[in-house]
Order: C-alpha cells, then structure tokens, then sequence
C-alpha cells in the first residue's frame, strides 16, 4: 500500500456515540494524523458531549447532528445497536455523496436491515464491527489501544462499495486491529456463540445466585472466588447496550441457547445417573476448545 | 494465641495426592518451620511421586501408604473427592491414636460419609476445603502463595473433637487463608452455586461450540475473545477432579442447574417476546452482583 503519502485517510471523521468503543477510537484517530485531518464528535447526550469536551479526546464537539454529519467524508455509529437506524436517520440527508457511513454493532443483519433503506444515493454503508470491549462503559472507560491485536470484522453489502469497504478496514488497521469480511448472517451465529451466549449465561446466573435466601447470597459473594467471579466480569457490561444485542440478534441467540439448554440437559442426566464417561468426555473436549486456544494464541 | 514459641504445629505432616492444592501446601509447608518438623508425600501413582521426589517440594516421598501414615500427626487427604474414602481405609488403620486426618474436597456432605464409618477410636476427622485453585493440574503445578488471602471452609463433625479443628485452622492460616466454619450441607450448596454450577456451565458451552459446523468452530476460536474465552478458562480444570465433585454434589448441584435453567429459560422467552423491561431487569442485577464484589473486595 503505496497510500502513506497521500495524507489522511479521511478527512473528517465523525464518531458518533461516544461511549467505550467510540471514546477509544475518538482516543486513537486524534493520536494519529494519518486516519484524519479532524475528529469530531457527536452524541445524542448532552452530558456526554460535555464530557467529552472537558476530556478533550476529539478536535471539535458537533453543536448538533446536521451540522457534524455536512462535513464528514466518514461517520462511525458507536451506538448500542437498537440506536444505529434513529442516529443513521438524523445524520443521512445531511452528509455529503462520496461518504461513508459505517457502524460497530455487535449484531449486523439487524442494522442492516435498518439502515440501507435510508441510504440517499451516493452515501455508502460499510458495516463493521471491532471484536474489542471492557466490562466499564462510557466517555471515561476508553483507551486508544483498545482495538490492537483485536479483530475487526466487515460484512459489506453485496453491491456495497468496495474502496469504502477498503478504507473502512483500513481505519480499524490503523487502530490496530486485524480485518476479516464475512457475511453477515454468519457473522451474527458466531457472535451469537462466542460472545452473545456467555453474556447471557452470565447474566443469568448473577440472577440466579441474587435471587437465593439471604444468607447464601452474602455467601455466594464472599467465597466468589473459583468460578463465580469470572461470570460477574463479564456480566457487569452495560445494560442498554446488551439489551439492544439479545433483541437484535434474537433467533441465532435463541437456536445458540437451545443448542446449550440440550446440553446443559444432557449433563444435568448423567449427573443424575451417574454417566461418568459422558461428563469425562464433556469435560475433556472443554479442555480441548481451551487448548486450542493457547496454540493459536488467543488464550 | 502463644503457640509460636512452642514448636511447630504438626511434628510429621503427611500430604496425600500432590495435585495442584497437594503440592502447593507441600511448597508451603516445607518453607514454614512453624507448620511441621516434616513433611511427607504419599502419592497412589508412582509417576507422580517419582516427580514429586525429583521437584524435591517435600522433605521425604514415603515408600508406602502404611510406612506413610504411621508417623503422621496430620493427614491431609488432597485426593479427588470420589477418590477420599479409598485413601483414608488405606491410611486409617495405620494411624496413631491422637493424630488429626483432614481433607481439601469440594464436597463435604459425600466425603463425610465415606470416612465418617472408617474412623478409629481416637483419630479425629476434620472436614476442610480450601477455596483455591488454577486450570492447572499435577504437582508441577503447585506454588506455595496458592492460599494467601483465600478462604479455607471448614465443616467439622458435630461431635468432633474442637482441639483437632482449630490446628486443622492454623495450619490453613499458616499458609495464608481465611478461615470459617460452617455446616457441611450449607457448604455444599453454596460451593453449588459459586464453583460447580459455574464449571458446569463452562465444560457445556465448550462442547455446545465444539459441535458447531467446522467453519464455524474454527471461526469460535478466533474470535473468543469476547466473553467465550473466560469460559474456557474455568474449562481447563482437571477432568477427574471435576466429575466427582459433580458426581459427588449431586443433589446441590442439579437444584441449582434447575434454578438456573428457569432463569435463561425467562431470558430467553424475554428475548423472543421483546420484554426490554425483564432483559435491562436481569443484566442490572448482574451488575450489582459484580458491585457487590467490588465493595467487598472480592472482585
């Protein structure tokens, strides 16, 4: 890639959205001349907007949405996914053709879905999601190199643009992440495996042990330690942004758990009768997937 | 307590199975002269002890069970727990009136009654569980800070002899933990919900995902980094180990499976009917499990 030269790789970069993710790459972009000659924020939140001002990770705070979007030549969506058709509608008929608009929704088919009927000609849509996140939320939670090492995954439309599809992985690149493309209802059943289910799972169970009588609970936290304790981590995300994923990735999430809920039954079973073969064999293969992950790095 | 100056706590301590909590308490012991004159290994499998021998994590590897036991003032059973009653009819008879045998399972209830029935006049059981522990497994495993800042649960019997508990006590304060009594029944069904519902759960989504299409499983590990990942961490734990504590806490544990199979199965009718009330309901629960944890500093 011969484009090192040619200056930035956008010139106007709008984040909107100015959570995590967004906040991280707001962090990223302003630290590196080479992705945008300005980046500007815009959030649907008044405080957030103040916030971000005082934290001073962008050039400029939009003073409102049509005004952010006019002059961007790319706007990223960082919204919780049942935001990205409102905030794509505010932003749309202002923006500019030649433009891209691209999101990092955790679920794709559904933003898709929301968003191409309300693309005016001329504006592409590459949608994309980086693999990356903490358990904080929020302006202050984010970092600029959140995304290093990470994956970030594109499932462009099927007549989509393919320069903007390029420049768009080439933003995540610049963040440091890998770009892989995929489609779209393949990306939502994976997600729905590594990433979606043991949310739930973890929700759940924090449910379970805060519904037990009074005395176990305040135990239950105080001996958390083996086990436990993992599962809250991944269970203290936020709350609208969650929410928005089970809705929006519901029947790859509904089959992921059904698939688990036979499983977990099939277990559940052997216990019972005392099929010590079959829990070896259950266990073994977890240690399998475990292993698999320490040879490709990704432990 | 004024016993420092009075001599170790134990003359010959002798640790049986020297997995990865066996051989951590063996690197502890050894380095505490506080806690024995000596300390003894006695292994079933000759592997592990010609290992153990060659780590030299212990002052001697007894030649057999009865040359074992004869010495010792404490035993530590560190065995699998379906495992337990074998070691202690091996080791029982050959015991001295006086001496304490104790042991580390993560059920109470079941190792209880196994030994209970085998004990000699004049040889007190102690119940223990040290909640502690890694994904990894064997006597290379083993460090001697395992313990620190851990709780070690203890359930003696109800006619137990005192004296016997509380040097059961200081040997597991000794190697840093905490320690509390409780009634073994509680004990179990606490560990339920804290440990074995949580491993359960992580062996089941592993193998959810390893029968996935083989695209697919490949693309899971990839991309585990999202919540999967923390589950195949719990899911590395040692096999053998973990069917018998599932096999051995059978009752707790599938009460606690059939509690938390209403909670996803609520979930997931949430999820299918969009009630964004009951979704955003349970996550936010989630994250105040997770807060508590933070504020009491188990987090």
């Amino acid at each position: 890639m011969s484009g090192a030269d040619a200056g930035p790789l956008f010139d106007r970069l709008l984040i909107v959205g100015l959570g995590l993710i967004g906040s991280s790459l707001a962090r990223r972009a302003v630290a590196d001349p080479a992705i945008a000659r300005e980046v500007v924020a815009w959030d649907a939140s008044p405080s957030v907007r103040a916030r971000v001002a005082e934290l001073g990770i962008v050039h400029r705070v939009a003073s409102g949405a049509a005004e952010a979007a006019r002059g961007a030549d790319c706007v990223v969506l960082c919204v919780p996914v049942g935001a990205m058709a409102a905030a794509a509608e505010a932003l749309l008929p202002h923006m500019a053709p030649g433009s891209i608009l691209t999101d990092v929704g955790s679920t794709k088919q559904s933003v898709i879905r929301g968003i191409v009927p309300l693309l005016p000609p001329g504006v592409s849509f590459v949608p994309a999601h980086p693999l990356a996140g903490t358990e904080h939320s929020g302006p202050d939670s984010g970092f600029p190199t959140l995304f290093e090492g990470r994956w970030a995954l594109l499932t462009p439309l099927e007549d989509g643009d393919a320069a903007a599809a390029g420049r768009v992985a080439r933003l995540w690149q610049a963040c440091g992440a890998m770009t892989r493309e995929m489609d779209a209802a393949h990306h939502d059943r994976v997600l729905a495996i590594v990433s979606h289910l043991p949310h739930l799972l973890a929700f759940t169970i924090c449910g379970t042990a805060d519904d037990l009588q009074d005395e176990s609970r305040s135990e239950v936290l105080q001996f958390a330690a083996t086990g436990f304790r993992d599962f809250t981590r991944i269970a203290a995300s936020d709350p609208t942004m969650w929410r928005d994923v089970f809705l929006n990735n519901r029947d790859a999430l509904l089959e992921m758990l059904a698939r688990f809920t036979e499983d977990a039954q099939a277990m559940a079973r052997a216990i019972r009768w005392g099929d010590e073969a079959f829990i070896v064999d259950r266990i073994v293969r977890g240690r399998g997937i475990r292993q698999s992950l320490i040879e490709i790095k990704q432990a």
